[in-house]
């Protein structure tokens, strides 16, 4: 990171000179609040408010125009109504100024003619270069450089209640609302947590969400990065910034919202933004190592663990407790998570058990009673556990209500917390007073109070720990351009079949009959038993008409399946146009697996994975990534799969080819990733998965154009 | 309840005088914190503090001896070293006292000879009548009647911070840890819930959480129940009170830990309490309309819900938001908890149109913007969705993190709330000040900070609403014993099978060939297709051996398959006493379920339904309760499966016959409650579920006896 010191957004994130087009002295309204804000958190450089209506506020020359300012300005914060702004951005271009923050409302939120008034905003900033954030946005705040160019209240500065600060790594806040960004600042700011900048995108006329998250993921004050997204705009941007994040693993905490039907209805009139499809969000984050989080508290603790904590070797969590329940309540949250409490070995225990009263316990939860605090039996058994190998995470369990006592002394706590080898987090089953979170703050503790959320949190770091980024797959330039070959909108399963063995994917050999002279020919060659399937582009659902036929034996019973499967599709599909049928070889048994590919309209080809049958579709068991994936990230994803035991061996069954169905996953991604603009679908459904060394059978498949 | 005033703990819970045995001056050891506390909270009866070793403490006159004192004593606090204890205890009960709290610890939770001086405590309750609380308890708080019997920090008065009060309704805890009951009252207070009584059981020599809990429920001032459980030790007790709890529609929130092995593990050495087996605790709350909680805040979020708004009377949420972002949050938490939010008819938006900006949204979530909260639109829009029969519940969604301005007025939204029709539940995103706090508690609003709490307390207040507990089922005197039917172990199928026909279970025609002359006729009378089966009291697993052929299509492979099984079966078990071979008709294709029955440690019989074959174990979908089930209580736990829609008809599939199956449920749970001195187990695998109307099948059954 050191070496990108210089970033495009420098000038905007910490400018020298900011000027408020609509600066106001009324410190109740938005213009005067934003003022206010600017110059209480001691804003280093110039303030020019702009503003015909005063000569002066509070102290400051007020300017009629931008013009009259005539110095350089870095970014303009604009809060004039909406019908005014187009103009106010056209003076600020002339000027000269870098950038500008549209704070008004009443843009593509409005729809109408609102919409072309953002449009042309949006032609501004790429005509003139400046760059331009919101419109209907509220601002950033830049700790760290004490720019608050928001009228957030959460900013806001309050002699009487000191910045708690326990961490020296900084979190920074990327938000399609101001709302949450800031909400989200609020509650990290209540742990102790620094902040480097907090920023919410509004209806991103011209920077985005994505370009926001390149600036904090290149930005050497950023630790961790908190992300609330309804729908991502600039695509591009934004997975640049989430490899970059990957590569250089800075941890990136997202919220998606817009899951819902009605949360997906509101996220389109809000701010302007499609939802779009959830699955696809979190196969992008799945990629990408991004953790993902459904509420604000647990976010917030997911980013206190990163900051206070180095990454953890394993998943064998000490639970160390004053109290006998809430000690037994943090080993079942945390092994809820799938994390483990391994029994402490008797060597240790003994060592423990010297150290707390008899009626402790040294095993793990180790309960070591309130008594051990006052006797400095916490503090030891803490030094005992930091460099023990049987466990990797501590997790403290203590009530810390108390506004007189501290049960640490920071003389001791403050040297095992800065030469952490693995990580130590706090759970105060009471609610944690400001007295003992100042206190523990000195020593770099973060006091978690939400125990599930430390439980996930712990999850989550042990998940990102072992996280790696798959490299990028190349295109194959050997392979055959499959348009051609697309030669209807949903082709029959036997030209599927001819598309995907052209390009390179092993299939059973099978024979289309178009005659029934040709019949007997082709089952010699295909062999008994077999199956006999109907074919047509008019008909994508074969068992719907009656036109597939199993298990079929001797010749006899393929002539009179033969003439059956015409029969049906006649019957069923008369405006049908037949192609023939399709003689395959009975499959050998195999665990049924889905493997199919479609196009996202955010983030295109996506390659999907899933256990097959009629249970499995009830239980919705299948993982999706972008396209391509390597075999690799094939692998991962066989591994999301809740029905995973079944690949393996579940039952005393065989072990399943995991590695051929891995090759197949990853070949069909590259095919749906390179041909992006024909593709719009594959389906190989069923694919039977044989033992391992056995292979992988594609029963079935389909392949659907991309409409021009 | 209001017929029921007088409890047998009255006076333990409600005492006229207090000793406190081991009493001291030093208010930093727990005997003098105690003391402390009990003066701070103002207890309005008799202290007479017992140690020889003081004449007076802080102006109260120090008793040498209990038989000093020389009037009654309601309850006797005893906090001295455990040796001293049972000697104090008999003093006690010379002087007639009627209750006693042991403080000390160094009991059962030690083991060797320090469980029997817990045996002889409870010996002494038993001989004498009086009710000891305790050992290793944290003791309670009464804080309506002042009771600070404990020395839990969480009770001290502090003047400079008034208590907030939101709720008139209370809530009543009970707690196996003294660390998590009064940690929930801490959280509970702070947010403004009122409370009756919480009381930590210890290690409940005498007694235990059970009768605590029914004197919750019996009690007025309680309104709902937050229960901790590691292990209940009264049973019995604990059941009439959850009965009790049910009937008369007191909504109890339980926490039950000790579910993951090194939470079992603590458990059992912590208040000496055995975790149990969850599954059958699980199923113990389900049939008591208990709500489950995993997490504190979470348990305390369902009781502020429920002390504050009515039941709803359906599952559609109205989001009212100030924050677009937020509101579309909280739409998706409340979706994915399974709650509607329905869009809001065209005449409603309408309405709403006219109270917000136009950059609002009146589909629902409903985006009301800052805006409207100042021009009076948030209040009206509560107003309206109020007497709406298109919503069943409110959420508003808000920040409520300033310290100087409030966003309702209290003469507008008092009247709201007194009057509320639906629960109007509040959310902040920001984190709540305690100015907003203390405002909006002046209208009965306690202030909600997590939204996945929310969503999850809402869905729990939805589903509690919709309880209804069945009838006891009676015992059915028409019933043989069966006991003499347990004439092995294991029985074998046959077997199992006699003794279900005995006891009224519909199964199929099936002949024992013992040998195989018999088997033609026997084949004659089952009919083909049929199937062989091994039968032998010491082959439970018959498939393992070979010992299972089906679809038997003529008399000639019977008896090829007779011969073959029969061979297996020495050859597999050479040692295997052999039955015969039973001759079953092959069964019609349907759902395979699986139901049994098993004894619980703690509750005894219990009876589970699920969905059989190897990828619904995998997924364990399986649902226990406690037996016998009444026709109700089968079908409700066929729609807590999982697979469920595999019942209903997936997939274009027939619709299974649910109410055979229920049946079959509810007969075979009788038979494990009836028989539960005999019947350990029993097991039918599979049970195919034909369409409706046409019944169930039995495939195989096992029964087990209960060792003697």
């Amino acid at each position: 990171m050191a070496a990108n010191r210089t970033h495009p957004l420098d000038s905007f994130f910490a400018p020298d000179s900011i000027a408020i087009i609509g600066a106001s002295r009324d410190a109740q309204k938005i213009p005067g609040l934003l003022l206010a804000f600017l110059r209480k958190n001691a804003f280093p450089g110039a303030i020019y408010p702009v503003n015909p209506n005063y000569a002066e506020i509070h102290g400051l020359t007020c300017y009629p125009s931008m013009a009259s300012i005539g110095g350089p300005v870095d970014l303009a914060i604009v809060i004039i109504p909406a019908r005014a702004v187009l103009g106010a951005l056209r003076e600020c271009a002339a000027v000269g100024v870098r950038n500008a923050i549209i704070i008004s409302s009443g843009f593509a939120e409005e729809g109408g003619d609102s919409t072309g008034m953002q449009d042309a905003i949006a032609a501004l900033a790429q005509s003139t270069g400046m760059r331009i954030s919101g419109p209907n946005a509220e601002g950033y705040y830049n700790e760290l450089k004490r720019v608050a160019a928001t009228f957030s209240p959460t900013v806001d500065v309050k002699p009487e209640q000191p910045r708690l600060l326990a961490t020296t790594r900084r979190i920074g806040i990327v938000a399609q609302s101001g709302g949450i960004g800031f909400a989200i600042y609020n509650r990290a700011k209540a742990l102790g947590i620094a902040l480097s900048t907090v920023i919410s995108t509004g209806n991103e006329a011209d920077l985005g969400a994505g370009e926001f998250l390149d600036y904090l993921v290149q930005d050497p004050a950023t630790d961790v990065i908190l992300l609330f997204i309804e729908g991502i705009r600039d695509t591009e941007k934004f997975l640049t910034a989430a490899r970059r994040a990957a590569e250089s693993g800075k941890p990136v905490i997202v919220t998606k919202v817009g899951r819902s039907g009605a949360g997906g209805r509101a996220a389109a009139s809000h701010t302007a933004s499609m939802a779009g499809w959830s699955a696809a969000y979190d196969a992008v984050f799945a990629k990408y190592g991004f953790i993902v989080s459904h509420d604000l508290d647990e976010a917030v603790t997911i980013a206190a663990v990163l900051t206070t904590t180095p990454r953890p070797k394993g998943d064998r969590v000490a639970v160390v407790t004053v109290s006998g329940g809430a000690g037994i309540w943090a080993a079942d949250a945390v092994s809820a998570q799938g994390l483990q409490v391994p029994e402490l070995s008797e060597a240790v225990q003994a060592k423990i058990r010297g150290m707390i009263p008899s009626y402790g316990s040294p095993r793990n939860p180790i309960d070591i009673t309130a008594q051990a605090v006052h006797s400095g039996g916490l503090q030891k058994t803490l030094d005992l556990l930091e460099v023990s190998d049987e466990v990797d995470i501590i997790l403290v369990v203590i009530s810390l209500s108390s506004e007189t006592r501290m049960p640490f002394k920071q003389p001791e706590l403050t040297p095992l917390m800065d030469g952490q080898r693995k990580p130590i987090v706090f759970w105060s089953y009471t609610l944690p007073s400001l007295y003992a979170r100042n206190g523990l703050a000195e020593s770099g503790v973060v006091v978690l109070s939400g125990l599930t959320h430390v439980a996930v949190a712990l999850s989550q770091l042990v998940n990102y720990s072992t996280f790696s980024l798959s490299p990028a797959t190349a295109t194959n330039p050997a392979l055959e351009n499959l348009a051609a070959r697309l030669t209807s909108a949903t082709l029959s399963e036997y030209d599927s079949k001819s598309l995907l063995r052209a390009a390179g994917v092993a299939l059973p050999d099978e024979v289309l009959v178009t005659a029934k002279a040709e019949l007997n020919e082709a089952v010699a060659r295909i062999g008994l038993p077999l199956v006999l399937k109907i074919q047509s582009r008019d008909i994508p659902h074969k068992s719907e008409v009656g036109g597939v036929r199993v298990n079929i034996l001797t010749p006899e019973q393929a002539a009179f399946a033969y003439d059956a499967l015409l029969a049906n599709a006649r019957h069923h599909r008369p405006e049908a146009v037949l192609q023939g049928v399709l003689v395959a070889p009975m499959a050998r048994p195999g665990v049924e697996i889905i493997v199919g590919t479609l196009l996202d309209a955010t983030f295109g080809p996506m390659i999907m994975v899933g256990l097959g049958g009629v249970t499995a579709e009830l239980f919705r068991d299948v993982v999706y990534r972008p396209a391509p994936v390597s075999l690799a990230e094939a692998v991962a994803m066989l591994g999301e799969l809740k029905a995973a035991p079944l690949l393996n061996g579940f039952r005393g069954a065989a072990k399943a080819d995991v590695p051929a169905l891995a090759a197949l996953i990853a070949q069909v991604s590259q095919l749906a990733a390179q041909f992006k603009n024909d593709l719009a679908e594959i389906e190989l459904n069923p694919v039977l998965v044989h033992p391992h060394g056995e292979g992988v059978t594609i029963v079935d498949a389909l392949v659907v154009r991309k409409n021009p």
